[in-house]
């Protein structure tokens, strides 16, 4: 949690993190609270950040754009904006927590990013695969890391988005494990969420995605993966930050993985036919 | 066509359009031909441009995040380029007409906008509504102006977009009549290609989107709406050069309305479930 944040110490992890409203789990994370946001705020949509310099901004929107499965773009602010219309807040202060990088390099995890925050950033939100969570766990689909109470594991890949100017970097995707006769349910849920990720990107077999060891994730945390069950692989919004990481902007400032901008939006308004 | 082509004079319209290939089609528009596109190549995918100075980019690449509906980017071509991922040929020459704008008017129409092109625009490739009229015909639902050989009725409405930066402007519809009791079908079948702007914005009563006299077109042809047809109305991608004539960029080059970029891509490529 952010140093500087006088009530942080007052925070604790509320009982029931599903039943919380949007606005309660924001205030929790205003407070100083710094957890994985998956289970949070049931039947709300999440959202990814990346903020860039206002020069960058084409490049990256064109990375999105070329980019539709890990980038779907839900909202853009404006530079000097702090304001999304996707919830009521503001951009800088009610995620958990922030990443800042100088030239590609992390430099800081923060819980409040208004320190860091500067006028010429244009801030991305991008749907996050937490949206589909309530109803695959509403159809019984379970979800590991929920159960296990952790962050979702999440992986870089050997396969490389398209680029776009002066931005391009690796697809990033998350796992998680589906017992094998609920695979079909998985895919077909989760297709019908386009604008958070979508279907898989993969199924099975890691090493074709140039993934060497599950239980070594690039981000979050590993999970267990119990005999009968197949590693599932979403296409993931850390995606812009592998690709600041891949592409070393003089500045950035993106989500810590895993601790997403909760919206007041229902995961239904994202739901096609 | 233009005046400086020096073949334009051999070209003459196809007995069977539809029967064209792209690669036909765009050899005829390069050769000179100035028509709607509407009807052309059945089966293949249709495009709208609109090219703006790189300064411009990133506000028009927001408004088209904005508004999805009216603006379905497909394809971006970066300063410097002339090819698309679309289509084998030259995006300066392969389409029937163009529409030059300085400061928001239009200034020139011109069949071979190689002359007024600049180094320093970049091209966007928005869907098209013709993608999918074939499907419409294949079902049996009317396109009264491929039937009468004229181009599509357009109209701007009073409705805005949301707008983006230096970018604002309201939102341009084509018409349709449908047989009242083919309306359903066409929602249908239109709603399974959002690329290509997806199901009507609007069916019947035409002044609750301001417009007023449907046999007055602000682009394109009229067309007759006869006993028991009703006007549906489609969010079309002329809607970034209505933008252009309300906002005045200092320049600009589109298409001239409804004479697409025809591309090589297979209409059930844009095709949801």
């Amino acid at each position: 949690m952010s140093s500087d944040d006088p009530i942080s110490s007052t925070a604790t992890p509320p009982a029931d993190p599903a039943a919380l409203g949007p606005h309660q789990a924001r205030a929790l994370f205003r407070a100083g609270l710094q957890v994985p946001t998956s289970g949070y705020a049931a039947g709300y949509a999440q959202a990814n950040l990346i903020a860039l310099p206002r020069e960058l901004a084409f490049d990256f929107l064109l990375f999105a754009q070329r980019n539709p499965k890990p980038c779907p773009v839900l909202d853009v602010i404006e530079p000097g904006r702090t304001g999304s219309a996707l919830f009521d807040g503001d951009v800088r202060t009610d995620l958990p927590a922030y990443r800042i990088y100088v030239n590609g390099e992390q430099v800081d995890e923060v819980g409040d990013a208004r320190g860091a925050w500067r006028d010429d950033l244009v801030a991305f939100l991008i749907g996050c695969s937490f949206t589909f969570e309530t109803p695959l766990l509403e159809a019984g689909v379970p979800v590991r890391h929920i159960e296990a109470g952790s962050n979702v594991a999440m992986y870089r890949t050997d396969r490389p988005c398209r680029g776009a100017g002066r931005i391009s970097g690796p697809l990033v995707v998350s796992m998680r494990p589906i017992p094998a006769d609920r695979v079909a349910d998985a895919v077909r849920i989760t297709s019908r969420y386009p604008a958070v990720h979508g279907a898989p990107v993969h199924v099975g077999d890691p090493a074709a995605l140039g993934i060497t060891d599950l239980d070594r994730p690039d981000f979050g945390d590993p999970v267990e993966i119990r005999p009968g069950e197949i590693p599932v692989f979403w296409a993931c919004g850390v995606t812009p930050q592998a690709a600041v990481m891949a592409s070393a902007p003089e500045f950035a400032i993106g989500h810590a993985p895993g601790h997403m901008a909760i919206t007041d939006v229902r995961d239904s308004a994202y739901q096609v036919p």
